[in-house]
């Protein structure tokens, strides 16, 4: 099932993206539901952010090629994660699918797209086990997590580098039937494949972080985990459009923008 | 003006405490609102967090000689911000004035607490200048970084050294009525005060970071800045009370209990 946002009547409702057809529901899918009688054309229907977190939560450095790639950039020695400590992004950065990710104009040329799949929480959850882990999971979503490389080095956190106004595309919508083993994560700049990686070859995988992060915090319906990306990323400019696919759950595209061009 | 949120027929509801008496109130600070018939005893209702953010910020190290105590016990350089790089909190850690903050089980003895200034953004806003920060803010709050100093050494983000649930006391209203010049942080430990300092003699004040962010990010109504603590912090263990005062806003009173006992 596929789990959307849109604008219905001026206020945001959910709904059930089946194939070409969007289906609004009354209440959501971290509640009781009930399909509503209306039913609208995918191709003509605005999807918005498919949920805002409580909590945007990111593993950052999560695949060892991307560690030794950014370690590179950045100008620091690779240091692999020897556990699994969660990281933070910021819900001002979001964007939905198609909408347009602005460079600043004092960014520098070094802005870089990451492909991520993204964990959306369905129910409040604390201490959960390898056994119990994939069950306070929702579904699957996927995250765009772009970076100005030279703010990544010189900010004392990752406000400026990683948290900038637009820096955070995620969507299309949540697909909750996933295999995790199965996906691939596809990047597209300007319809080229830039690269491929299988999506769960993570050093530390969904289960690994939503168990440990649960022995200190409570997970809540709709918290978001963002997973990491893999490789070598590259420049996007002003008219590139970044498409991140995962096989099974969607693609999103975003086209980027420098600021006053 | 103090701002502060109750439950009222099972519901949180807004409302304005005047002296001895809590005024409940419909709508909310952030938007329209009118005085609700009911008057309340200040000394009998519960109040709720005073706000919940979109996205929570902290200054961290923010004072001086505070960035200079931490340093010698995670065993690193003090290493003064030379610019004012915002970082964030997580929300999981919330707990409202009187509230336990709990110490996990595993957790060393020492669990140290932060006396903070809260910023509480009024409005909707980007590229604030020096003349018009102060316009976005609605009022002030008072904030409890509860830390646990070991796992703020070993720990790649600062997850579980800040975030754990719990960790993050604030309130216990908002107050709109105040000069930043004039306050004085007051910590009582068991109501023995053990340390006091001029809130505002920060490295970076509240323009300075609110100027600064908002080159790159947009603030939301209710979003939470947490401005830092000054000096050295002690141990707290089970059964010990911290109590925030901010004169002019109020006191922040949390007991401290450890898990399992």
């Amino acid at each position: 099932m596929r789990w959307a946002r849109i604008e219905l009547n001026g206020s945001p409702s959910y709904a059930i993206v089946e194939d070409e057809t969007v289906i609004p529901v009354r209440g959501s899918p971290f509640d009781v539901w009930e399909r509503a009688p209306q039913r609208l054309k995918l191709a003509q229907t605005k999807l918005l952010l498919p949920v805002i977190p409580q909590t945007f939560y990111a593993a950052g450095m999560n695949y060892a090629e991307h560690v030794r790639e950014v370690a590179e950039k950045i100008g620091q020695q690779p240091n692999l994660p020897t556990q699994a400590d969660i990281g933070y992004r910021a819900n001002n950065a979001f964007i939905a699918d198609g909408e347009k990710i602005v460079i600043p104009a004092d960014a520098t040329d070094q802005v870089q797209y990451e492909g991520e799949l993204v964990v959306v929480i369905g129910r409040k959850c604390r201490n959960l086990t390898r056994e119990t882990a994939l069950s306070a999971v929702l579904g699957y979503s996927i995250g765009n997590d772009v970076s100005e490389r030279t703010w990544q080095k010189s900010d004392r956190t990752l406000w400026r580098a990683k948290n900038t106004d637009t820096f955070k595309p995620m969507g299309p919508w949540i697909e909750t039937d996933v295999t995790l083993e199965n996906l691939v994560t596809k990047i597209r700049l300007n319809n080229e494949l830039v690269f491929e990686f299988p999506t769960n070859h993570m050093i530390f995988g969904v289960v690994d972080y939503l168990v440990n992060m649960t022995t200190c915090l409570t997970l809540y319906p709709g918290d978001v985990v963002w997973m990491g990306t893999e490789g070598a990323t590259l420049n996007m400019k002003h008219g590139d459009t970044i498409a991140v696919e995962i096989t099974g759950i969607g693609t999103l595209s975003n086209p980027g923008v420098r600021e006053g061009l």
